[in-house]
C-alpha cells in the first residue's frame, strides 16, 4: 500500500510539468531518442535530460540502448494505476451524490401528502 | 489551451502529495470541516490548511462558510479533466501498439509462404 502510494506521488509529480506530458504524448506514437523529444520543446538538453530522470523515475519511461542510440519508450503501467486511482474516486463521489439524490427525494415524498393536503386545504379556503 | 495545460499542472500536483489524496478520498465521501480532514492525519493543522489551499488552488475543493463553520465540498470536475487527459494517452499509445502488432503480423505473412517453402525443400532432403 506504501509503494502504491508512492507510485501515485512519483507519477502524478511527472505528469505536473507541461514538457513532461509533451514528452510522454510523442513517445505514445511511439519509441524516440532523447534528441528528437528534444526537438518541439524550448528547453536545454540539459532540462530535457531533467524530465527524462523523473519520468524514469516515476516508471513512465524506460531507456534501451541499441548500437550508440539511446531510445526511450512509454511504459503505460503507472498510468494505468492512476487512472484505477481516478476512477475510484470519482466512483465514490458519484455514490455519495446519489445518495444525496435519493434522500433528497425520500424527503420530498415524505413531504408529499402533507403538501398536496395544504393545497386541498387551500382550494377549500378558495371555495 | 494554455489554460487546459495549467489546469493539469496545478491538479496533478495537487494529487502528488499522500495527504492531499487522502483528504480528496475523505471529501468524496461527503463535505467536511478542515478539522474532520485533520482528524486522521498526522499532520499539523497549519500543514492541513497548506494543503487545502493547494487543493483549493487546483478547483478541487471550494470552501464554503455555514454560520461559524468554513465547509469543505470536493468538485470533480478537475478529475474528469485528468482522467481525459489520462484516456487520450492511454488511446494513443495502444493505437500505435496496435499498429505495430498489424506490422508484425502483416510481415510474418510476407514471410509465410517462403517460409512453407522452406519447410517443403527440408523434407525433400530428408527423404
Amino acid at each position: 500500500m506504501q509503494d502504491a502510494s508512492r507510485t501515485l506521488d512519483l507519477v502524478f509529480g511527472a505528469l505536473a510539468e507541461p514538457n513532461r506530458r509533451a514528452m510522454l504524448t510523442r513517445l505514445s506514437h511511439g519509441p524516440a531518442t532523447a534528441g528528437e523529444l528534444a526537438q518541439p520543446l524550448k528547453i536545454s538538453k540539459p532540462a530535457v535530460s531533467q524530465h527524462l530522470k523523473v519520468l524514469e523515475a516515476a516508471g513512465l519511461v524506460v531507456r534501451t540502448r541499441q548500437a550508440q542510440w539511446r531510445t526511450c519508450t512509454l511504459r503505460t503501467e503507472p498510468l494505468d494505476e492512476v487512472s484505477a486511482w481516478l476512477d475510484r474516486q470519482r466512483a465514490a463521489w458519484q455514490e455519495s451524490f446519489d445518495a444525496l439524490e435519493n434522500r433528497l427525494r425520500e424527503m420530498k415524498r415524505e413531504r408529499g401528502p402533507q403538501t398536496a393536503r395544504e393545497e386541498r386545504d387551500e382550494g377549500t379556503t378558495d371555495r
